[in-house]
């Protein structure tokens, strides 16, 4: 490689606006696989003894806003996956739809700078800002996969992967 | 907000060079997850009427290294799914070894304004480039989602989801 090409990969690849929007474009899509589960599955069905997508739809809320204002605020209270336990979808959704707004606020605190600085997350994970971020889209995104196979096994055809803002 | 907060989301979020090290890390997990399947199941296990892990794998293969390819040569060829039909495990991690040095090499040859830049992949996926790449991604750890539940219904520990580039 010349060293034309190697300066390129230090360059920006994308900004946290466009972060932002494609994080919450996932969020949308988690939120109709929670949607097209009929209400007993999302809290009872699971494949191979994993948990159920109601659970793990929980965890993810568990993660997004709470992580943003640890950030935000600098604390490093403990990740609590017992602070909420819906017993309806409806109540589940609702509280999806408070975390889309409490994400994009605390989100959008966050100084540019700080991205690529280490926090203790959760008093817990120590990596710099970007990638606790990128763990949290992945996260999701890897439950949800999970989600979709469950969907399958129940004979439901889940919403389009690729379809990020559709209703 | 004020006009301080807003202006920070337009800021970089990550570089490129931490973007394809993300990329790797994911493509080095994705590897011992084919690892982990028997030989047997990967090319014949399934769940819900889907694809086997095995053609999942050639799905990702299919795309990245070529997709790359099209970007910096700029050409719009058709994604071909067909053009590689492993019969082994062992051609498949091969080939998907092969497709880490591509990946490498192409996307260190991407300037930095294209990932802003719209282009045609593989002539049917008009969108900035940035977000082609996160959508390679996005669709690997969708898939290998899956095939953590393929791999829990045949009774074997998948890898820890965070570690991306263990051995």
């Amino acid at each position: 490689m010349t060293s034309t090409q190697t300066s390129t990969a230090t360059g920006k690849f994308m900004n946290s606006a466009q972060l932002l929007e494609h994080w919450q474009g996932h969020r949308n899509l988690t939120r109709r696989v929670i949607e097209a589960f009929p209400e007993k599955d999302l809290f009872e069905f699971s494949l191979a003894g994993m948990r159920t997508f109601a659970k793990m739809a929980v965890e993810l809320i568990s993660i997004g806003g709470p992580a943003l204002r640890g950030i935000v605020e600098n604390k490093t209270d403990a990740l609590d996956e017992e602070a909420f336990v819906p017993s309806t979808k409806e109540e589940l959704l609702a509280k999806w739809d408070e975390e889309t707004v409490v994400i994009h606020d605390y989100f959008n605190r966050i100084p540019e700078e700080r991205f690529q600085e280490s926090f203790n997350l959760f008093g817990q994970y120590e990596f710099p800002v970007y990638q606790n971020i990128m763990y949290f889209i992945d996260n999701e995104i890897h439950h949800r996969g999970q989600g979709y196979v469950y969907l399958r096994a129940l004979g439901i055809e889940p919403p389009f992967f690729w379809e990020r803002f559709a209703v």
